[in-house]
């Protein structure tokens, strides 16, 4: 038997079904899922994404099973449809979508009513009985065909779309200014218009075959695979690049054949709040892409979501049908057991169900979602945890606007994706991208924004777009992205030449500062202050699931009380990293530093050391306060000398006169401690190990405050973390300095306290001789930042010269520095964690790089045994749901 | 049973054999041995390693059962000797010296003479009927306890030895030059001044009682084990700190008591050449110290050996004795199958042996010795091969003085050791020590060397001494060193405060320029051109020993034809690094490697390449020539592209007036490429990817050359390397650039070449997943230079300001940049071998750091499986030599 390639659906039932995802894509084997459940979809094959692999490899040559199983899947349409593809009398019609097994909205090539040509469109005006509806459908195809599968595009960023162009002329020539104004003749004239642009442009003639049509279309929705922004939707989503889409062909259902026709998408419960309403989308008599493009703004499905009295909903003008989309509605929810996003089409009063899946929520909704279906015994509580992307929780993390400020709101939009952003104002995702390099932050203001945007949009803090609705184009990737958008704020007219943006006689010029709050849909002139967020009784229940679940404790990296308070709130269940050397910069004490550094000596360096001792204890007694009852893990001085003293004149001269010393001396001093490469230079406990009375003078500050607290009744329980450490006799050499210390000061004063040293390992040497080191130590933690720099060799203050074009190249999946690598540094944490806890059972062991937040670093972190993970406080929660997904993750195989 | 701590020897048996080096020491063993071997032994005993453990460990405590096994050992000795410890009638005099299991001539302490006081002298004075002899026996006793175990020495390098100045003291009122002028009451009122001198410098009486005498001996011995000198010659000879060493206490016997007494050391054969002539030197009527101290100069032993006619040899004064210790000779080389380094001493005619160990010996010695070793039929190839220091051929390898050229000898000495030494004087060792930091080479000048000179000499290019023979301490410690010395060049008289020497008038001033013949005895005014050295038969037959049984491939380190031929005249069997980048700064080609650097696009980098690839093309043309039927590994260009700018302003300006452009964008340009860690930064491959055309032309070149010598019918195999791979990604990256542009050369130049793509593997990463980037690889070259930069997370730019003291503090053994660091990088090389070949099993593997030259670094790599090791040409013999001993030592285990 030949290999199946092609899997045919509608009528009841279907070829495949929703687990075959990979090989159908979501698309398609939701619509089998779809006729499998008996709802009505309009019939169609899908061919599979096996096909797209081989497609790319053979340089477009199909397998030769291909052609026949196409035909045969188009026959399965005719027979079910009772019409003919290209037939003049009874023509059927056929869609051709992408369709990945991961939702890639519009990022690739769909085109609609193909199998029309000059003979097939008179067989549908009879079909139809309605002239207008036919050429209305030619005229699309051809325009829809001549950009997407013969590439009629607008040339430059500038340039207008060649098709729009000529729709602009014949409505002026006619003096109308609406679509809908051109009657049938126009449309006849639009559609020779259109294939006379083509030809002049491609100088090919539009195909009137539709089964070359119909192959035309194949090849192009699977080139769209690897066109540039699908390709950068893919690393943002993380989507692997080998998955490849499939093609799905289907009958055309057509929701613009007249006023008992509609299209509409929907949601089974609000996107945005989560609220357990439907709601969605519709307009009457147009296809879909009318409503995701947001051309036309699109009337609320129904009476509960209705805003204005002015809207129309299809409850009240189509109810029969709408019934029976809520029927449906519930027959998905209670299927999928999870809010779906659905796009449908009635044509002449008849619902058709276009695809399901799982719907794209902001952080709020998705949380209310799961935790809402656990309490309606939809799905359990593990089920609710995994849920929500972890990733996605910063949203809910981040500030809002102070609602104290003043705000001078100057339009308002659809709240299409909440949270608040201030920004600079850019006109072009370029633009945006340009700017955002540069450090700026930046509003990207669109009249409406399209796939092409995508990468500007990942860049900007919020979206402001001039149209669409709450499920165009803007709204849906900035709800995916987690970024603040206001969509279809329609007060705004746009100018993309000048660059400037009007509201009411206001000129706001590109560079401008405004600020959205996408939770109201507010646009706001200038910057507006924040306020922290509060999170919902929701967000506790999911956050407290998830506590149940999780093995990994979760801890935070924070140098000062006000930091470890927001962990704390946040859920840190310690500290894994307090930064000493932070604290070295501020007000006098840097002048202290400086002392200890010019010192000829070590009775000179005492001396200034003496003088930091007392800030030293006070940071620590007011974290170890903070943090009571818990651990906090305090790391040793780390960074090379250099960086406290000051490299320019300037603030040398000034440094000079401070400390009655020459500018010579101060220059001679930085000159002696320069380096080449001060990344493996003279710093951690190197740095200790040359000035003991460094580490002496820090244990000393960590024990003196921790007794002090014991006194006060205040549990702590300090670890003292020496950096980078390469062979076990450093950490012996740098534990006694501690040691020796800390049970002096204990009995100075009178108390013990538990105390532990451990080190960071970050030196692949020292995650190579972990078990010697492990001999040595109470705790690890692994300090994956330097751990990657070294393992890789990167310098991360260079790398960004080549790690940008090393994602681009394909040679690195991701930037080690924010996604752990597991192949090569992991190997190292897990021969760390291996091999320490071979000599030292009880060994406790952490993360406490960038990657401690890294959802898929943790998710490493939980494999390999690790006791916790670090990171920044505003992170914590969105580790502790990472952290819960991994442990049921990790069950499940 | 107690514990035995105590091996006696003595009256042709023993408790101990040579076998028990480690437990009795070097000395102890031997000791023991020639007893059982009935050779003529002062009977003694010697207190065990092991005590020296547990002395170091409980604080100068030794274990209970030590004082009655000692005093049993004095009984021991009574009983032969027929003479009583501490009798005042016929008391029983004893030496109490160091013997460590590995050699370490003067390192540690001795004492003499032990158990003389004011009455026992008198029963010496008796007993030997020589009053004389009997007070010079008890003021040598004194003054070396004193020095020894009461600590009475010099306070200041300037200060002279304090015995010494009384002595002058006594001799200048007498009027006398010479020791030997004073007289019987001389000596006894030396005696008496020592004791006082001791008195009022340490506050303590001179022991009286021998028993405390005996106790304070042992403890100063067991003590000296961890004084500086004996730390620091460990360090130099890799002597494990652990080992700790023996005591030898042991009858006296007298070279001193008249002038049918004599003292005297020999080596079996002689220890400069290797000729098997009996070499040795006297003294009549002399303690052992007096020979090798320098003071007095020796006699030579035997007619053979004499070089003036006013020599008095031992073989014509003591024809009896001399007779008995030829024989001695034979008997102990037939026994140790080595040439032996022994001490003797006549007393009252009877010869009695002191010592006898296997003899330190020059390179061109210890090859000449095993070479004849194996045609005499002592010993075979293999014992040959393990008999040479592999590091000491180093002195027979590098260039000698031409002879063609001018030289003005300003003195003559003894060619204490070979070799051609130029450098400036200096007088002191810590001065050669602070110079040598510097960079400067320098001569260390002495009146005469003492152990603690130790590190001066390692730091100086050669050493020459005014006083002492072929044995003295300057001669054994230079020979050892394979350092280059004339000792005992009479006509020097050196000013150690004016910081001069001055010869027949002539002064030579601190930091003057000399040079020295080691092998003539030369002392030669100013710097003297050198030439190639030419290798002895004798050495090719070594050599062509150790290539049969070493299974390791030796390959070298060159980038120009010169070196090229150097290493292959040495014996390499290929190359194993070509580096290009040192081609790019020669004449007009930084010209065009600037103009690429500032190109701002590929069209203008392709250009300035093509001006350099008629370079880079006869680069490789001249070294594949060379290296014809041989490997040769080029590696891509490895430097960010900074370092081929020009970074002081002067320079900057130049530059740009060369490219006609203005300054300002040269510094742009230097600042654009600055880098915060550059040996992390854009370079490697990373440049190669960034700018594929620099691959592409270093390809093109490579094989442009290569087919061109095939066509000329030379045989060559390049080896492309790419450095800096961290991923799979990145070699197939570059792999591709090189096979394609390689195959259209070939195919332009209508030529095949046999050529070879692989990897560096230097970034711990890539060692990590050897097993994927050995897929893309034909072979692996182990950079360990940069592997342990980034394995230790050490610049090596920078580590000096912390590796000094991490070797002083003890935390790292050896400079891991020298000698492989097993434990940590060495994981990395082994982990780096078998993931490799297990995805590859054919993987040619190679090392070309520094560790490639470095003996013990080579036997790990035996010992890991690579295919070869890679140095610099003047080090192909030495890795030769070790990759067969690593072969040999590996193959007994």
């Amino acid at each position: 038997m030949a290999h199946k390639y092609v899997y045919t659906f509608g009528a009841g039932k279907a070829e495949g079904n929703k687990d075959m995802k990979l090989l159908l894509g979501g698309k398609g084997a939701n619509l089998a899922e779809m006729s499998n459940l008996g709802i009505p979809v309009p019939p169609g094959f899908t061919i599979s994404t096996e096909v797209c692999h081989i497609y790319d490899e053979n340089k477009g040559q199909f397998p030769k099973e291909v052609e026949e199983q196409v035909l045969a899947g188009v026959h399965h349409i005719e027979e079910i449809m009772g019409a003919k593809f290209g037939d003049a009398e009874n023509p059927l019609l056929v869609s051709v979508r992408s369709g990945a097994p991961a939702s890639m909205p519009g990022m690739m090539d769909t085109v609609l009513n193909l199998g029309l040509n000059d003979e097939t469109v008179l067989g549908i005006i009879k079909k139809s009985n309605n002239e207008r509806f036919g050429w209305d459908s030619y005229r699309r195809f051809v325009q829809m065909y001549g950009d997407v599968v013969m590439g009629l595009k607008p040339e430059s960023k500038e340039e207008e779309d060649p098709f729009e162009v000529i729709i602009e002329k014949v409505k002026k020539e006619k003096g109308v200014e609406l679509d809908t104004e051109l009657d049938a003749e126009d449309l006849k004239r639009l559609v020779k218009l259109f294939k006379e642009e083509i030809k002049k442009r491609t100088g090919k003639d539009f195909p009137t075959d539709p089964w070359d049509q119909l192959w035309g279309a194949i090849r192009a929705v699977f080139g769209s695979w690897n066109n540039p922004r699908a390709i950068t939707y893919r690393k943002l989503n993380n989507i692997p690049s080998n998955w490849g889409t499939a093609v799905n062909v289907q009958a055309m259902v057509f929701g613009n054949m007249g006023d008992d026709c509609a299209t509409g998408v929907a949601f089974t419960r609000d996107p945005a709040t989560g609220e357990k309403i439907f709601y969605g989308e519709y307009l009457v008599n147009a296809q879909g892409e009318d409503v995701v493009a947001g051309i036309r703004t699109p009337q609320p499905l129904n009476k509960t979501t209705k805003t204005d009295p002015d809207q129309t909903t299809l409850e009240e003008i189509m109810p029969e049908a709408y019934k029976q989309l809520e029927e449906i509605r519930d027959k998905l929810e209670a299927h999928y057991k999870d809010m779906q996003d659905i796009e449908f089409t009635i044509q002449n009063g008849r619902l058709w169900m276009l695809q399901t899946r799982a719907g794209k929520r902001t952080a709020e909704a998705a949380v209310r979602i799961a935790v809402d279906m656990v309490e309606e015994g939809l799905i359990d509580k593990e089920t609710a945890v995994m849920r929500v992307e972890p990733e996605q929780l910063d949203q809910l993390l981040h500030p809002t606007f102070d609602p104290k400020a003043e705000k001078k709101v100057i339009a308002k939009g659809l709240p299409a994706s909440p949270g608040a952003a201030t920004g600079r104002i850019v006109f072009h995702a370029e633009d945006a991208e340009e700017w955002a390099e540069k450090g700026e932050k930046v509003i990207l203001v669109r009249i409406e924004t399209s796939p092409e945007d995508i990468g500007g949009m990942n860049v900007a803090q919020g979206i402001l777009t001039a149209r669409g609705g709450m499920t165009s184009h803007a709204a849906v990737v900035a709800r995916g992205m987690g970024k603040c958008c206001v969509a279809g704020c329609s007060a705004l007219e746009i100018d993309y030449k000048k660059k400037t943006m009007t509201v009411d006689g206001a000129v706001y010029k590109e560079g401008d500062w405004i600020s959205l709050d996408g939770s109201k849909g507010e646009v706001i002139e200038g910057k507006v202050p924040t306020v922290e967020p509060k999170l919902s009784g929701n967000f506790g229940k999911l956050m407290s699931w998830a506590d149940e679940i999780r093995k990994l404790k979760i801890r935070t990296n924070a140098d000062t009380p006000h930091d470890s308070e927001v962990a704390r709130n946040f859920g840190a269940e310690g500290i894994g990293l307090c930064r000493t050397e932070h604290m070295f910069f501020e007000g006098d004490r840097i002048k202290a530093v400086r002392e200890m550094i010019l010192a000829e000596d070590e009775a000179g360096r005492r001396k200034a050391l003496e003088k930091l001792l007392p800030y030293q204890r006070d940071d620590f007694y007011g974290i170890f306060k903070v943090m009571h009852d818990l651990p906090v893990t305090v790391r040793t001085l780390d960074p090379p000398l250099h960086e406290f003293l000051p490299h320019d004149e300037a603030s040398q001269k000034e440094m000079a006169e401070e400390m009655g010393i020459s500018v010579e001396e101060v220059k001679a001093k930085v000159e002696a401690l320069a380096e080449f490469n001060p990344m493996l230079g003279h710093r951690g406990c190197r740095l200790g190990i040359t000035y003991p009375e460094i580490t002496e003078m820090q244990a000393r500050a960590i024990i003196e405050a921790a007794c002090q607290l014991t006194k006060e009744g205040i549990k702590v329980f300090p670890e003292i973390m020496i950096p980078l450490i390469g062979t076990k006799a450093e950490l012996e050499h740098q534990k006694k300095v501690v040691v020796e210390t800390a049970e002096k000061v204990m009995e100075e004063m009178g108390v013990k306290v538990d105390y532990l040293v451990g080190t960071m390992i970050e030196i692949p040497r020292a995650a190579l001789t972990a078990d010697r080191v492990a001999e040595a130590a109470d705790f690890f933690s692994f300090g994956t930042n330097d751990l990657t720099q070294m393992t890789f060799g990167y310098s991360r203050d260079d790398a960004g010269k080549f790690l940008k074009e090393y994602e681009e190249k394909g040679i690195l999946p991701d930037d080690p520095f924010q996604t752990l690598d597991q192949e090569g540094v992991g190997q190292l944490v897990e021969m760390g964690v291996k091999k320490g806890r071979s000599t030292r059972p009880d060994l406790k062991v952490g993360i406490c790089g960038e990657h401690g937040g890294d959802p898929r670093s943790i998710d490493f972190c939980h494999r390999v045994g690790l006791d916790y993970v670090s990171c920044s406080p505003y992170r914590v929660p969105i580790a502790r749901l990472a952290a819960a997904q991994a442990e049921l993750r990790n069950r499940k195989k």
